[in-house]
């Protein structure tokens, strides 16, 4: 037994004979040393080894407590049902209910924005964060400092070239996630009061950025089938000084949708045209059904105007956090901008993604990836079909993991995420992805995960909530709790 | 050979015998697939093996060329000279050159922000990388969420209880470095045109913050060794509307000064009765040369104003990125804000920071670091005192790598730093640490490394470039190269 074991059994011995009764404050860390003669960390395992346990606990700004009642190991704690007031609802929390489901393992993630752990290769890339991380030199830990760490760049210029373009190492810039890449873009491209072109629907971060950044948006819509409007970008860029757009080209989050080659063409001229820059959040483009990848807007630039915004968080290594911009002539602003956010990207992450990019397989990973998500695709929108009412569609996409559903007009989203978590199921209610809680009767579902009996059965709770109205008011007025 | 090797020597073979000339564009990965029946990822590979050694060369947005001149393998590149044209620098550019040389190993790094890795425990620290990494589960993936992967924020309250501070595991928020903390807290506590109180002379990363944020500052002079002039604050609050303060109240960055605790009491009570957070950056506070840790500000909160803000990028690993704020009231606020900028933390160096805090023995290697720490700031002084002029005062810090020096005040610390940089030596220009590039007679010179013969050299060399103002001149004229 170690020492800081030991301790630990001298105080559970000073609890159970009364001398800390519950409710007592246990001795400080300093009295503590002086008490037992040990070092301060061992105090610090001991109590580290108690507050597990649960026979300690911290107050705020007081200390540390004896728990009341008897002393246990306690089991895994059951996690709490979803718990949602719908008075309370509105889109911001709205947003924060939706993605703290991603944390709870028991609810069936149709509404989640990741994909399946199960599809990725944790393993592997966990193999090249050991064996990359263990050796690292000393002087290497300043690699990563921006623009972030060449070999890595490299790697993703090499992507480029595979995908048919050319971008040289030194305009890409790494950054925490492509969200990063994106929210940075837009404050040194913007100041307050100024407009800027957003989709509608649109990826709920691109909103709340906006908000912090106290932006005029004007908001184009995006049809599932043919994309992006340009006529009425076009209105806009004639009637207001617009400052930046930022974009989803290909497979669009919520709808699904992709621009073609010659829409996407057009926007990059008439966005030439007013010198306006693109961000392009093109976080999806490696999960193609097709044989090839689609060309992003960034392909047709001449300018230097499009920043490019990818990652791997969309189909490598979610927890990584590691994105990039390939910025045009706006590199060296972005390098500057990332320094004096949060300096770099992490360092193991960047080198663990460079190694399994160079040496993981990649290609055959992601090749067997798209087959995957296509098929799940189908046997989604089957289920959709089968169980959802009549009059329900959902788009069909040509990569990424989303589906956009538009139901009944009689449905309202937020009641039906609500009644939904109360049967154990996320979905993201319509509303969360505009500026003024439209999309009422829209829903986004996730395929990424793969087909099983549990996720046949969402579907079919999912559509029976839906069917009918009535039902689906009654639920609500006490949602049920997960079985 | 592999197959990639081998398509590279038959590239190399078509280049040798002319049929790809110098300047000529070589085959797309498509077209070289079919050429050679090979797939992307071998081409892909094939490709980065020739670029890595020189045979090709990216053009930006026009494709993959065949180098001019012969074919060989290059040796490592030797590093460029550092090369800086005294007409374009101004205060900001300023920043980024002094940034910039913390990557070329040929400086003496005394303008360094950063400890010298050869300090840090960085063999241990990536055992615990590899260790935790390389069999991490499938769920965990979200475990880094906001606010924070909970054994590391465990970890944390912890160390805070070590030090005599109970702050709720709830309380605090892992960020993308402490920098992310406070820039985040920044954003979140004011609006654009809002007065926030900084110091004078203040770290350049909170300046350029404000800039970004578009705040109006108001500045309080740090004295060396009194610390904060909290009569100023006292002023300030009353004649402004003040929304945030953003204090570095230990071993202050560039002064080294320490607020004292009763100090520390009266801004927090002055604070409180005005109703003004304090965005506490407190970065340094494990590198105390005495045997016990000073107590920050948020010691003596009573209203949960203080966002207190550390990290582990100054004391344990440098290139990982982890930080944090206890974040008082407004934990569950910047929690939302880490949602919606980088979405979280890396998960690899989460999980590597949480194993080796428990593990690693981080007590014992903080209470040689310090011993270190305190020791080369004595032979750093000493130094100072034997090799600059007479008139030369260097700040003693109670903790910190920093010494802040005022030089006789004919020195002009821009000049000195170009001069210094020529001479293969960075420093640390007063004017990066002021809004208004004040402080031109004032350096601050980094003691976290280790002393040598090197070392000793370059403080001798600064000695020199200092103490005799025509010769500082002739140098600037035409900067001498690092020989």
């Amino acid at each position: 037994m170690k020492r800081y074991e030991r301790l630990a059994d001298q105080l559970i011995e000073l609890i159970k004979r009364g001398d800390l009764p519950p409710g007592a404050r246990i001795p400080s860390v300093r009295t503590a040393c002086r008490a037992w003669g040990v070092s301060p960390a061992t105090v610090f395992r001991a109590y580290y080894l108690l507050e597990n346990r649960g026979v300690i606990r911290a107050r705020p700004r007081s200390g540390y407590f004896v728990s009341q009642g008897p002393i246990e190991v306690p089991q895994a704690s059951p996690t709490a049902p979803p718990d949602v007031d719908p008075k309370a609802v509105n889109v911001s929390d709205l947003v924060f209910e939706v993605l703290k489901t991603i944390r709870q393992p028991e609810t069936v993630p149709l509404g989640s924005a990741f994909l399946s752990p199960a599809l990725l290769p944790i393993a592997r890339i966990g193999k090249s964060c050991a064996t990359v991380n263990r050796t690292a030199c000393l002087a290497s830990m300043v690699d990563g400092l921006p623009p972030g760490y060449e070999a890595l760049r490299r790697q993703i210029s090499l992507r480029y070239l595979m995908a048919g373009m050319t971008i040289p190492v030194d305009e890409i810039v790494i950054t925490s996630g492509a969200l990063e890449a994106m929210t940075l873009s837009a404050q040194l491209l913007t100041a307050p009061g100024d407009v800027i072109v957003i989709e509608k629907p649109t990826f709920y971060a691109a909103l709340q950025a906006i908000e912090r950044l106290r932006l005029n948006v004007v908001e184009i819509s995006v049809d599932p089938v043919k994309g992006h409007d340009l006529d009425a970008l076009a209105r806009a860029l004639q009637q207001y000084e617009v400052r930046a757009c930022w974009f989803m080209t290909s497979f669009h989050n919520p709808t699904g949708a992709t621009l073609s080659d010659s829409g996407k063409q057009a926007l990059v001229d008439l966005l030439a045209k007013h010198d306006v820059p693109l961000i392009e959040d093109d976080v999806y483009s490696e999960l193609h059904f097709g044989p090839h990848p689609m060309r992003p807007a960034k392909f047709f630039d001449r300018n230097g105007l499009v920043i490019h915004c990818g990652s791997f968080s969309k189909c490598l290594a979610p927890g990584y956090r590691i994105g990039w911009a390939a910025a045009g002539r706006f590199a060296n602003r972005l390098e500057r901008a990332k320094w004096m956010t949060t300096l770099s990207a992490s360092m193991p992450a960047q080198r663990a993604i460079a190694d399994y990019l160079e040496h993981g397989g990649y290609e055959r990973f992601l090749h067997k990836l798209r087959r995957e998500l296509a098929q799940q695709q189908s046997q989604m929108l089957d289920a959709i079909s089968r169980y959802f009412p009549a009059d329900t569609m959902a788009t069909k996409s040509s990569g990424g993991y989303f589906t956009w559903v538009t139901l009944p007009d009689y449905v309202d989203s937020i009641q039906f995420f609500l009644a939904a978590l109360g049967s154990g199921i996320s979905i993201a209610p319509g509303p969360i992805f505009s500026a003024d809680g439209g999309f009422r009767n829209h829903v986004r579902l996730n395929f990424g995960y793969p087909g099983s009996a549990r996720l046949d059965k969402a579907v079919a709770t999912l559509g029976a909530l839906c069917a009918d109205e009535t039902r689906c008011s009654t639920r609500l007025s006490g949602p049920a709790r997960p079985h």
